[in-house]
């Protein structure tokens, strides 16, 4: 299966292929069939970036054969989102993982270098938002990107927010995690020059009706520059965040 | 009908009554009845109020039939909300009443001088929620307290917010109007020491849901001090600041 | 990081500073960061009231390195919110806290004599609503009110909350916590002169919809002189009744 | 098709067929098919009760053509509700309806006489709720009730709805109607001893949410012997009520 | 405490007070206070009716201390509705309680004879819907009522509900509890002649919204004679038709 | 453009070219660009059904463009929904087409003779529901099926549905439109052995929501053989029906 | 019970019955009360299909009990649709059920040989939506249909999707499910010829509300041809898949 | 006021304040306030950006005063989105401004020549979301971007998308706009390798809500690299795509 990958590789090398006849071409590469999955096996060879395996909703047998798969199959950095510490505990028999607690994240393999333009900034409102923006913060991490974390600067004391003034202002690209009503992205992109990703959690209660307020706040937001992802997502929040931090001239 | 609440005060003057026993009294004194509406007519004589009129969902000859019966029963000031443009022409053939078109509210009488503890702020994120905002500050104004305003001043743009800091800070109450994300209050709460009474606007689109974006969000404010009003309820937001500046040691 | 805030403070009395001055300073005064929180120092200092501790969604550990970091800093009173009875076990063991189990509250330091205006009158209306109604009585409590509870007196059984008329007339300021159609803040307002905190509960089942009912029925409320706070927060209502308690002649 | 109602009508009469066996065979019998209806014919027989024609959707040729045919098919006393004042003056060219604007509801034929068991109460929270509640107090009355009305009688001015206290005690069934936050039908239920049909109304604007607010409150009433009808459904209410009313011993 | 309702009653007795007078006098009559509850004592006496400790949100020693309290007054009758198997255990050493796990309800003292207009109808869509139907049926058979069951029968079936068609046609008062889709009350309250309780119960998955959805079908029933109670309020449902089924001539 | 239509078509009947294989050719054929509009042109040749151009939301100059370039590329039949009347007008000024005002669809060309299986029963519960039955009605009978209506049958009155149980007994495939509560679909699939595609409509006041109470009612569906569409959307229930109304051996 | 059953099936043998009358008499034939629960007990016979138990929300001694009285009462095959590992263990002691824990799906007696128009064809967007699909092939396998399998062919892999076009096309009918976004059924839906029915399930986070983002997005498909069925039905898809596939020409 | 940002720029011009510090020093420049609107006025001039007036919810006198002022000040660039047909006539009579009635933009001065990395690809799902989608074109192109449009490409006749493809795969980031289901964003990014802008709109009918399911399924995306913006927010998009690819190294 990896053949044909391998195939258009060498046919880019030795110029009988252009690049983007390539990257076509292995969009609609084939892919490994295990049954309850179908596993993509080329992102990390197209653009340096590690595999990802959304572990929530799938069991460890699940997880570990998936990665087994991605492994066999050549995928050398891997990332495994949503991944509880018994289901860690019981995959690192097999498999050197570096496991977070408190983001709930793997990694297998190496951390690429840090290459983007600029440095990936990630704030939170609360101590409670903090196992999402670490989501969010290794994600960056893990796809090459230099991340500053900012923590517990909600805008009801505004003093801690403005004291990182310069820190907002020269970063390249922001993810701001709040829950409750949700404001901390608005004053943030109000402060900044570059995107902000908004990122808004369950943290709260009553009317925060598990991230609602926060999510409706946040797409509502009145500042230029400011986009949304899926409550809690923190892996999509460091996933764009990486993008944009690698944008430039195309091939 | 008047009788009663004449003979009441008399009473209270002549110390056969104590002004706690009036009190209560007066909270059980008799209506008039004038048919669709039962008319409280002793709210002024009280506390020195106006009168209130709540002009939606009445046609015009409804309200002005309680404007009359208001007057006749002695009802010196009142206020009337939500008056349409119309009712108000047809109304102030009638009556001398001052209409402001942008609150949709009309006052008859004369506006007592201002003797709260200090200023009721009244701030607002943008120009579309000015509507709202003018009619909390007019109510406030005809119940007697000194009001500022501060409009324009949503979060997108922080530097406007901060510029008028002192203001903030050294307000006795303030109104924060919002529509949107409805931050304005949480930042605005984060920076002063007194009450903030959240407005919500159903200024918006989208997401916005008619306001319900901005009202979850001032729910979920984690600011001390915040509290929340209806959508749109400018009325209700001026009248609880005036009664907040109006507080002190009772008789 | 304190001595900014001694040095400020000495400024005030030696007449170098004015207060106001001071009180601008001191709210963009530092805090201390211990990593996952930033801490705010000063409260106490500023208004004599408790520094205040979140407990929902913290570790223990968390919370014990704050509560740490707080005394160390000088921080003399403080108030623990939503504090489970397990943490507060464990934190106990260190410091001499005085846990409520009822209201989910504990408190390290001295409970300041009550000195607002007047008494502030906590009401619920049913035997469930009872941990919220003493989160915010315990909180009015310790930010130095005297506080007077009246519970189970629902609008089903009117004359049970008839028979407090005197009690609600004369309050300074009232906080009324009910679940299900929350109708007991509207009717608390139609009997008393002073602002009502509505503090709606998750009390109830089916179409309560985890307090949203409660909720929507405050917001709605035809009495003036109501303002809403989010479903459950004992300590927003509370700390915002303290404040109006305490309004007064600004320096 | 009338035949076979007359048929059954006089089976009864000369007793060859028993009250009960009728009934189930007036259930079952045919009915007028006039294409886009088809028109039940034999409610008046059975009851002594009008048709009734629920005009909302329906043109106004749609409903003199149901009006024509059931009058044709003998039918005596028939309720049009949901009726605009365009569609009446239509209908009134050729049939002598008696329209009501405020309760847009027409009768043709003449109205019984009460016979309930006692007096059915209509009580409204407000002004705006007035055409709500007219269409229940018209309709019970078209179906044979004494009806009388209170009005304006919403919590925040307890006193109010207090003065009526007696009336409210000596009803037989009692619908109350309320926008907003809806408390009305609790607190009347709480002092009343028969069946309370809460009638929510879409009046407010807001967080009533067309008359959300108000419905979720009634549900959640904790008084006993309340139960719901639809946002706005005046005749529901007072269909049931006068149901209700008309209890008795069966044949 | 007790007292004062023996001398109202004994007033009635020797014919010094009317029963009217009497009936305004008990409802305003004093309550138990136990501290966090106030306990009505009167309500057996007034009607012959049990009192009622709902015991959902509250502790097993407070539900038994609200017992004790009563039976100390003079209660006879109680009834205890949702109450776990471990509380009525507990209880069950002290008071001599009959419990139904089915129901979630304990009766304590002695069932009266049914003497209502006629028979309470209870029905329900599936078996799942049995406990909330059950609470239903007690109540009703508690407060007097003669109830017949009839259940499992769903629309989706609609030949085993009219098979039932007598039963429907001759009852008193019927409550049609159903989950899902809700639409057996319409199709029983189209057969019946008598007023119909829809009782929504929480029965359901995924669109049914924990009964929001049985909830607004009800709601928006064609029937005639139909009202709503709270999903899963089966003691309001039999509540109320217990009432229904006991209307007559007022003295 | 339709050349590669022709060619593909000429391949299959000389034998050159698969059944099969001409269907995945068509699917992947070109369209018609008219720049706001992308237009596929071979529908009616790959299964002898009409282009359908959804009219909602589309100007009128854009609705004649793409009329005219499906007529020039050889459409011939071509049904247009959601069309305005004034809009109808004006295109009838240059094409004939067939436009019914009740169901807002218009027809160019010739209406296929029926050819499915059996019959498609068109079903509605109230007059109100008329103009989306016929939208789905209409649909159905262009695309080449037997339609049958059976309208004004809700099941408040359950004889009159009940009356059509052969008709329903006996039909191919069910579309069942209602709005309210929305309980016809379950009843109707209750007695019939064939797919009922359940229609919600947006008829309706208060509670239903703009058909929410109807669309969830209809998920609910105890009953077996039941799905459902979008609210209002009588095309789609119409385009289902013939499809399943047309079901057999695939060659 | 069962004897009137034969008695209808001898008379079609001979003649002396229609099929059309024996089917309207099957439907109204008598069912098995086992006090609970009112079981039909002829589907099978009718339709050669196997009768089925819905097990959610009934207690395992209520599924044994049902079961009993099937068999007893001559059912061959029967489905018991969300049973519980536990149950399923505890009722495999009396019955030779097969379980499948996956679907939670067990089937008493023998799977029919599949015999309908063509190939159901079971798809799924992701790894966590298996438990529904599988709920949803089983169900249409058992029903008599020839079932495969499309797994983890979400949206955002398109080629997946892609490479199974052929798959795609030629089936009969399809069953898409998904949850998340729930784009899945729209895009089949446009490459097939076939009816889709979309099965939303509750599989996401976040904004996913429990599967209503799926479910909302598949009623807004805009491709001709999908229908849908509640979050998470599996079996009510695998059904009509079944019922759609076995149409045919009626008697 | 202008004086201060000139004195910025002379500074950074002659050396003596570093860019980092001038950008500070901008974001606090003070700004115009023309009573109901406080108007920045250096955006254009620290990014070359325009100025831009949000039309919504102001009038044109409001709209006119905000333009002048800015004109005024040295603002050269201004674009003005939703504004009216009324409007723009009403200002085109002072203003030279270009209007474009579709996406309800006008722009005064010159339009930037496009300098980003790449394209921004602007594609839209149907006809009816071109207002929406043009609105992020055009502010795409006024903020110095190239844009190309590919509109009617909604996944329904995914033939259309897939053929184009190549675009797809080299844009420099990608607006997807969609009403409806909303899936087109999710597809989009399945098959690119750069950052896609969900743009939901409030194309749709019943169970669209709004814009409400395209904004859930949106939010919901599988796809990595996506993220959401409010409902209709056509600026909003625009803007951001702008941003993004103009990301490159910070001096």
């Amino acid at each position: 299966m990896q053949t044909g990958t391998k195939k258009i590789l060498e046919a880019v090398r030795n110029g009988s292929m252009s690049v983007e006849d390539a990257l076509l071409a292995l969009k609609t590469a084939p892919f490994a069939d295990v049954g309850f999955a179908k596993i993509d096996l080329h992102r990390e060879i197209r653009r340096g970036y590690p595999e990802v395996i959304y572990g929530q909703g799938k069991t460890t047998p699940q997880i570990a054969a998936i990665l087994e798969a991605t492994v066999r199959n050549g995928g050398g950095n891997i990332l495994i989102t949503r991944l509880s510490g018994e289901a860690a505990a019981e995959i690192s028999k097999t498999f050197p993982i570096d496991y977070h607690p408190l983001s709930k994240t793997a990694f297998l393999g190496e951390i690429p270098a840090p290459d983007g333009i600029g440095t990936v900034l990630v704030a939170c409102a609360g101590t409670s938002d903090l196992p999402v923006a670490e989501e969010a913060a290794r994600t960056a991490e893990v796809f090459g990107n230099k991340v500053e974390r900012l923590y517990d600067v909600g805008v009801a004391g505004l003093h801690r927010l403005l004291s990182a003034k310069e820190k907002i202002m020269t970063s390249s690209v922001i993810v701001a995690a709040a829950g409750m009503e949700g404001a901390l992205p608005s004053v943030i992109a109000g402060l900044a020059d570059c995107p902000v990703i908004a990122l808004p959690t369950s943290v709260g209660y009553g009317a925060s009706f598990g991230g609602l307020a926060a999510l409706l706040g946040m797409l509502n937001s009145c500042s230029g520059g400011v986009c949304v992802v899926n409550i809690d997502n923190g892996f999509g929040a460091g996933f764009l965040a990486g993008m944009i931090n690698h944008m430039g001239p195309r091939a």
